[in-house]
């Protein structure tokens, strides 16, 4: 398993993402971009990013704060993550970015994309499949639902699958039913939830304790299914 | 594979299932009840307990509506459904009366086992869990979700899981709400929710082409993904 570190740029930011493959592989391969969390690309995402790099893809952690900008707070992540919230549409160019430079290497089969992310990531995934990403697939884990540009008709390309904890405060039931209308609304042509059971916020995170955020509760058993899912729904569409 | 006709009563009921095991195997095995949908037990969930006996289980595909009751139209299933469906205790009673019959057999391990159920068995599954019956899973496909008893804390050992599709009109939004929040007062302990995008009901059944009713229709991909949904949840739990 190969890894570095790879510089792309979105506008005027410098984004630093972390880059992972098999090279004892030689034919092009489906690529996935990986966005991390609202700590920024850290431990965390850099080790999915393995882990996905395992199931045979070249996968990009990418760098949504610029210079891999890490939150060391909470009032640092609603302030990181706040800036891209609140303009949807540079949120949106920089996880295009991302997946333009995982689509560039020589390593990758371009017309086989797809976008994962956790907590803010998550959203990061779901945003560019309501613009219209060319994604296979987009899959969030314990994401914000909500959007400020909800898909339209005809546009959303990508299977989309949500795993989201059925106790998540920052994903609450009322957002789910939103989010299930806004699918209906626009024909997403495939997309499936699932919720999980007491389960709270950041549930595949080893290092959610609760600790820096109450309701953000590690949960190996969702952590597992949601990530099995994840595995069923890329062997259904990347393969 | 071998396959028998199994009699056994609830009360002044005679109910004749239809049991699936692999006799190649000597070990006892967990053992699993498929509740047929509301049309009785015919060829659908018998074809079911087939894969699911080919997974390793001792089936029971169970007759819920005595002597093998088949309805011929929607007005035969709503009376069979209705009649039962006014008693719920009765309802559980015929459930149960499967689960005891499956687990009095030599090839079962009575310590482990499951139920599935379609349409009006995934109901029955779910009020065989509420009730507290000795399950190790409760696995409802397209089933209604609402009760007339629901979940109390502390009694549900299942581990329940709930595959439906996103336009099913038989288990609507608002029905879907409903169903979390019970889980969530009855403090159970393990339970998901899988919402499959543009799919009705019926959608695992390639029986179901929208004739006898134009909202049940067969969904290949969500009858794919919900299988192994269950298989992944019999792996964990029966093990």
């Amino acid at each position: 398993m190969q890894m570095r570190d790879l510089e792309y740029r979105c506008d005027e930011a410098l984004l630093r993402g972390h880059l992972v493959w098999d090279d004892a592989v030689s034919a092009r391969r489906p690529g996935v971009a990986v966005f991390h969390e609202g700590l920024g690309l850290g431990d965390f995402a850099i080790e999915r990013a393995r882990m996905v790099a395992e199931l045979g893809y070249v996968v990009l952690a990418a760098d949504m704060f610029g210079e891999r900008k890490q939150a060391r707070n909470l009032q640092e992540v609603a302030s990181l993550v706040g800036a891209l919230r609140a303009e949807p549409e540079k949120l949106r160019a920089r996880g295009r970015s991302a997946l333009t430079a995982l689509s560039g290497l020589p390593q990758v089969d371009a017309g086989r994309l797809a976008a994962i992310g956790f907590c803010f990531g998550g959203s990061v995934a779901l945003e560019l499949a309501r613009e219209g990403a060319d994604l296979k697939a987009a899959v969030s884990f314990h994401g914000v639902l909500a959007t400020k540009l909800p898909a339209v008709p005809g546009r959303v390309k990508a299977s989309v699958l949500v795993c989201t904890g059925a106790d998540d405060p920052l994903a609450p039931p009322d957002q789910l039913t939103a989010f299930e209308d806004e699918m209906r609304a626009a024909n997403v042509r495939d997309w499936q939830v699932i919720s999980y059971g007491n389960t709270l916020h950041g549930f595949t995170n080893p290092a959610a304790d609760g600790s820096m955020m109450r309701t953000a509760l590690y949960h190996e058993q969702s952590d597992r299914r949601s990530w099995a899912a994840m595995k069923g729904l890329f062997d259904e569409v990347l393969a």
